[in-house]
């Protein structure tokens, strides 16, 4: 058998380009003893992805150069020696990398056992995005009942969801997104109170006119100008939970800080970094959560996949282009 | 009797200049019913007076243009007309503004009955500067013994108390200070930890040589660089402190957001504004506390006293132009 993979050979500054990547062909050679072999049928693909690609201390260490891309994965495990915690047939989400089929002891993967949910939202709602916005907004935005909530990227995988559940927990919620047709799509189908397109509207504006009592929480997954819109417009003792900022992700220069940073002060207000791994103990308990959710039709998800490795970095610059709508997967 | 005082006439941007203030007398009518005669001793500078010339929405409404410019004071009563709140020879601390006598009907005024302490005291550690330092530490900073703690404008009239409280409670404290002078103060003085001349040493390799585990609590009342330096030493779950941001008050361009806010994001960390007036119910609990540890010799502080309301413009520019140690007051 062949394995086709993608591995990292440059470090990019600014967009990755092409020869970011290499893609590389081998011959699968015999498995351990202990070991699995896992066919990886979606690769999940996150903004997050462009972060581990820099050599600078962060949550998680950078990918190393001449190694397989990291990535989120869901497969079959195809062959097992010697191993009992898995058997032949079960379908594993963990982190495989970009390639097309993987190798582990089985550590950092989970079966998944679940046959009410389509496999790939294992990478969607009820996998890394999922457990972000469940954990970021509820024990880090700390909602309640009758809250101003205002969330970015709300077309995105985590925006989404964020969204919607906080419409669940009595929220009002403002969504930004952008495009008439994301737009449409994050009140229409995922039903938020109101939404803001920030390639067309004034986004100060519009704050003005769907919130002028002011917002209660933001849940950040941009950063830049639209960070300083929503600190600007800050109600007492607010919360900004800080997702990510995959508008700076791929700077050149220096980020962009927060010009109206002294709203906090203003405000008593809070700006708070999270990273859903911190989470991790408690996942079950929210994969149970939002699995009763989609029973109840109470929430929708959205993929957009892609298909084949081969198109894996077309694919990737969808993350940062707009291009994409909801969970961005590449499917095997 | 004639009253002097300085009516703010003019919005400044950026320095404020000498016609900012107009500077006024006037002959002291007789008090009304309810009334009470202040003659003023000493009046309070602080940095937050300059964002209360803005006319921007803030924690307090601003100055209006045409009336007395805002600052904290001690005084003696001198006439009551009918108030069995006070009589004449209470000293008082309140808001009377920057003029030599003031009227009121005492609401914002409470009577100063300690004699352990002198009375100028009330406007500095035992006043405005000492609840934001008391409060800022101990309650948004939650510092803990074995915490480290970075302190900005480290030998001003806040946080030169923001340090010496942190030593009590067990932590190691590292200043921030301009100059060979006062970081000689904030050392050997005050009994920081370390101290940083942001004048003359690099801040970055400085943290880097004096807490190469990172930092707990950061206590900002500059913002700029500086507080992007803090950000980059963050240890997990640290804390900062917005209580002011000096270097960016008398901007005439937009405010310098902190670049390395995603740093929130890697450390978990919170970045979180204060108001000291948030705290009012609890002032005569630390004003206990704080009296007691200058009583136990356990706290020192400093102040840098100028003399005569026609030298209020020259004296309050030393606020920003860093030419004073500790609190500055003006006497009368």
């Amino acid at each position: 058998m062949i394995n086709k993979k993608m591995i990292l050979v440059n470090r990019p500054t600014g967009i990755p380009e092409k020869n970011t990547w290499s893609f590389e062909e081998e011959l699968i050679s015999e498995i351990k003893d202990g070991q699995i072999l896992i066919k990886q049928q979606y690769i999940s693909l996150d903004p997050a992805m462009r972060g581990w690609m820099n050599n600078s201390k962060s949550y998680i260490p950078p990918v190393e150069i001449g190694t397989v891309m990291r990535a989120g994965t869901v497969g079959e495990v195809i062959q097992v020696n010697n191993n009992t915690n898995f058997k032949v047939g079960d379908f594993v989400s963990g982190w495989g990398g970009v390639q097309e089929y993987s190798i582990s002891d089985g550590k950092n993967y989970s079966i998944i056992k679940d046959k009410n949910n389509p496999i790939h939202r294992y990478l969607g709602a009820l996998g890394m995005p999922g457990m972000t916005a469940y954990f970021g907004i509820i024990n880090e935005g700390k909602i309640k009942s009758g809250d101003i909530v205002l969330v970015s990227a709300a077309a995105g995988a985590v925006g989404s969801l964020v969204g919607q559940i906080a419409k669940i927990k009595g929220c009002k919620v403002i969504g930004i997104a952008g495009g008439n047709e994301k737009c449409k799509y994050v009140k229409e189908q995922l039903g938020f109170d109101e939404v803001i397109d920030y390639k067309n509207d004034n986004i100060y504006s519009s704050l003005k006119k769907y919130c002028p009592e002011g917002i209660d929480v933001y849940f950040d997954n941009v950063g830049g100008e639209i960070l300083d819109a929503a600190l600007a417009k800050l109600r007492m003792n607010a919360r900004i939970v800080i997702c990510g900022a995959i508008s700076q992700y791929n700077n050149t220069s220096r980020t962009k800080g927060p010009s109206n940073y002294l709203s906090l002060l203003v405000n008593r207000a809070t700006m708070k970094g999270m990273v859903v791994f911190d989470y991790k103990n408690d996942y079950p308990m929210a994969i149970n959560q939002i699995s009763e959710w989609f029973n109840q039709g109470k929430l929708k998800s959205n993929e957009s996949i892609f298909e084949g490795i081969d198109n894996f970095y077309e694919t990737f610059l969808k993350l940062f282009n707009g291009n994409k709508r909801g969970k961005l997967i590449l499917k095997l």
